[in-house]
């Protein structure tokens, strides 16, 4: 620990990097300029982003993958173009640190109309309030370097976004940083974790079907290892949920696949709620993962673990957390307990039909062939999650959708975080074509830092999830010629594909050219949805139709 | 007044309507959908964008030249996208309607994890009570409606947006409208009112050379031919604030130009701080129209009165309202007061030199010869603006910009809503290529709704804002091949630019095709800047370098 005198600055640049921070996402403006000099001066390389939303995504999806992420941006104008990532960040358990520049508190006095300025100076803090689980105002030199840490600590310990403000005038004031106080870590309730899990054991000892649930917070607070324990030792088979998605390894023995209610495919569905013995590890559950109110789960067999609340049957155990109780339940040396077979739904052959009009389950059907263990998918909500949830991932962490929450345009600006995040990833993006429209060009800043995603514009001319549920005009989009982006960015390749030779054609291109993005246009009838979304959207339209009475 | 039963959805249609609503922004979601049919069913149009941020500074544009403006959203993924937008339209004084479809009141029960949530149910709703003047959840069918005229009162009242949160359940629920209740009118004191103008009468009438600086609040409140009344009769020459540029005819023979502190054209500062009665009207005087505070304005000569604030010397008069004080000074008929023979800047000649590398001056030159009655000019922040602000509008409210928000993003949405404002007037955007790379986009709807602006794309490859303040990596983007969008759109003309023989060819095609948008590709040098610019990002240095001491 430095404890030389440094700057505001300086030290909230060091800390970042003691967390493992290398990339900082952002868009400069007056008011942080200052900042983004210090961190172009130091060992964090900034990513600039066409527009504040981009550099919001790519950092969520930066954290998902580093354990940390950062978005700096200006007051006001960078910074509530942001309050939709930071909100979904928060939604969906990423920890993301938003910086915002500020005016100088020497600018403050007697309240003028600076530009940028919305009602009164802390506006857009009181905004991040909602949006954050901690903020920080470092206006005062003596109490700096315990504020950062104390935001830094909250970000990782909640794992959601924290936000710092930054006046202009403190980023070279002058401090001594403390040694970083010692966070009192939050232990369980000795009496409490016991009897859990003596009743917890009992249950699944006495099960004959057990069946564990995987859920989003086994990756977020870096348990995979403990679940995969677990299962080695039991035999007890593994779905997972779609927030979930690619927590345990796909390719797993005892992996079953997606659980979404009726949503899920059908098996998979049946095995599940058919359990008798159902340990929900990690997960939040929400509508989403229960195939929006259409699961059938049993809750007198159940045992409910989360970072937030542990419950056995009907009853709740306060002060466990997710991670004593799951090395107790390793621990307790279960021996198999399930002898299942469990059927796997496998990647399914595919022959292509050269001449074939492509439709969209064939061309989920070929990706599911195309992605390898250097495939990182990120999906965009609609037909892109639904269809992409079926997609056999390889690797842990190898699927990233904003599954919750289920803001669109995360996907391109997503594909930017994730693959500065590891560099040994290629980012095989689905997005569909009203998404794309929102943040696609965000491809620029991809050209601007040399990478290659490969982005499937999944392209049927407007808002298919919504069709079944009310259409009209407002469901249009314009029909791009995505493929011709490559020449308005001077770079990467394009492809309008109709046909399976077409597609054919373009992944292996792009599966030879490394140096920049490819985008492939694939045009699909505007009704060619998956049946998952057609579930969906029919459950959906039913809430869409309701009515109260006066 | 229909007192007929209705639903809460159709009354808030009648309402916008009878407040001459024609065009309603946004994009759908399924929260909203129920709303978004009724909508398309009505006398509404609706305009679908590609981004929900483009959809708010549309309206923005919308507002300020129809009077109301509406942008309409989903639950949070829709509504947090344009807490910026909301935030300009409070900053500025745009009377901007936002309506948020959210989960219905019968979705609410046990505080479920519905998509699109964030923290509470209320989360959305508390970030708008920070950037609007009034909010309103329509959670009740017996008060929907008086809440409904609430916030539309409060709008236009206060020319600040306000926020409507529309649960899905309650878009067919049924209501009686109650007669809307005759707002109480914020009546002057009359015996404030009759000092005050007493005292400024008498200021006026001693003065040997007053002026006035008119600002954005005439516009707003409909308060220009007041002003135009008080010029023809007492002569006293008009200088314009920079967010008030083209409140007042420029090529009125009174007309001096814009004031702006030593930012300003040299004749025009001199002329108003020399002067021995300033008269300050419907200005909210931020720092940018103060030139950063380099404007030198002696109070002890100033008559200062806003909407909010009426102020003479150093003493201020409580509850007298903007309009009452103005009628007051027209009905004085304080004859003619001002003889001055004031210098106009007019439009310089211009001479083609075709084959010459075209420069910003060249540019902004030939520009100020090309617009005509039918342009609207809309300039973004940066060195659109500070040039923008030397050209000479012809009609009064023909410029639009956030020019004391000064957020990023804004001029080609902007173009989408001024046109459907007002489909006589062609918009001439003026952007540069970091603003246009976060919402240029746009021209997609812009496309769709059949509209045609002439963009002219500043392109010097950066902020060139910013570069004299702090430079880096992080002021550059991409080069854009700008004029390939037509390609990608499959309509429009674009042009790239570097000579003025290019720029002439453009304009010559630009006024005859006006069937779609144009964009300029204007290739300048990164470091050829405005003169204007020069010295701001002077004033603006300093800051971004002050330091606080321990």
């Amino acid at each position: 620990m430095n404890t030389n005198p440094t700057t505001i600055g300086q030290y909230l640049i060091e800390r970042l990097l003691a967390h493992g921070v290398k990339h900082v996402f952002g868009v400069p403006g007056d008011y942080v300029l200052g900042f983004f000099q210090e961190m172009a001066q130091s060992e964090l390389h900034l990513v600039n982003t066409c527009d504040e939303q981009g550099a919001g995504f790519a950092a969520d999806a930066y954290a998902r993958l580093n354990g940390l992420g950062v978005v700096c941006v200006t007051y006001c104008v960078g910074g509530l173009k942001i309050a939709n990532t930071t909100a979904q960040a928060f939604a969906e358990k990423s920890p993301v640190i938003v910086i915002s520049g500020a005016p100088g508190t020497d600018e403050r006095i007697h309240d003028p109309l600076l530009h940028h300025k919305v009602r009164s100076f802390d506006t857009q803090l009181k905004v991040f309030e909602q949006l954050t689980v901690a903020t920080a105002v470092l206006d005062n030199p003596l109490t700096a370097c315990s504020e950062i840490n104390r935001v830094l600590e909250a970000a990782l310990h909640h794992c959601r976004p924290v936000y710092i403000e930054l006046p202009r005038n403190m980023v070279h004031a002058p401090v001594f940083p403390m040694p970083v106080a010692i966070p009192v870590a939050e232990t369980s309730d000795p009496n409490a974790l016991a009897e859990a899990l003596r009743e917890a054991t009992a249950m699944i000892a006495q099960a004959k079907r057990p069946v564990i649930l995987a859920g989003e917070e086994l990756h977020r607070f870096g348990l995979q290892s403990l679940l995969n324990d677990l299962v080695e030792e039991t035999d007890i088979p593994v779905a997972a949920t779609i927030l979930g998605k690619s927590v345990f390894p796909e390719s797993h023995r005892r992996y079953l696949g997606i659980y979404e209610g009726a949503l899920s495919h059908p098996e998979i569905c049946d095995y599940v709620e058919s359990s008798d013995c159902l340990i929900c590890l990690g997960s939040i559950l929400t509508e989403i993962d229960l195939g929006i109110y259409t699961a059938h789960l049993n809750q007198d067999h159940c045992i409910y673990v989360s970072n937030e609340r542990l419950a056995i049957r009907f009853h709740r155990y306060d002060h466990v957390q997710l991670r004593d109780f799951l090395e107790g339940l390793v621990n307790a040396h279960l021996s198999v307990c399930n002898t299942d077979t469990i059927t796997q739904i496998k990647t399914p052959e595919f022959q292509i039909d050269y001449n074939q009009r492509i439709t969209l389950g064939r061309l989920f059907g070929r990706l599911d062939t195309f992605i390898d263990q250097n495939t990182i998918v990120i999906a965009e909500p609609g037909d892109a999650l639904f269809s992409g949830a079926d997609l056999h991932i390889q690797q842990r962490n190898r699927f990233l959708s904003p599954a919750h929450y289920t803001s669109l345009g995360f996907a391109v600006p997503a594909a930017l975080g994730a693959q500065l995040a590891d560099p040994t990833l290629r980012p095989l993006v689905l997005v569909g074509d009203g998404a794309f429209q929102m943040t696609g060009m965000e491809l620029s800043t991809i050209v601007r830092f040399g990478l290659n995603p490969i982005v499937v514009v999944l392209n049927n001319q407007g808002y298919a999830t919504e069709r079944p549920m009310e259409d009209g005009r407002f469901n249009d989009v314009l029909n791009w010629h995505y493929s011709r982006l490559s020449e308005v960015f001077g770079a990467g390749q394009g492809f309008t594909i109709r046909t399976e030779g077409q597609l054919e054609t373009a992944l292996y291109f792009a599966s030879q050219h490394t140096g920049s993005f490819c985008i492939l246009d694939v045009q699909l009838e505007p009704n060619d949805t998956s049946l998952s979304l057609k579930r969906l959207t029919q459950v959906l339209a039913e809430r869409v139709h309701s009515t109260a009475s006066m």
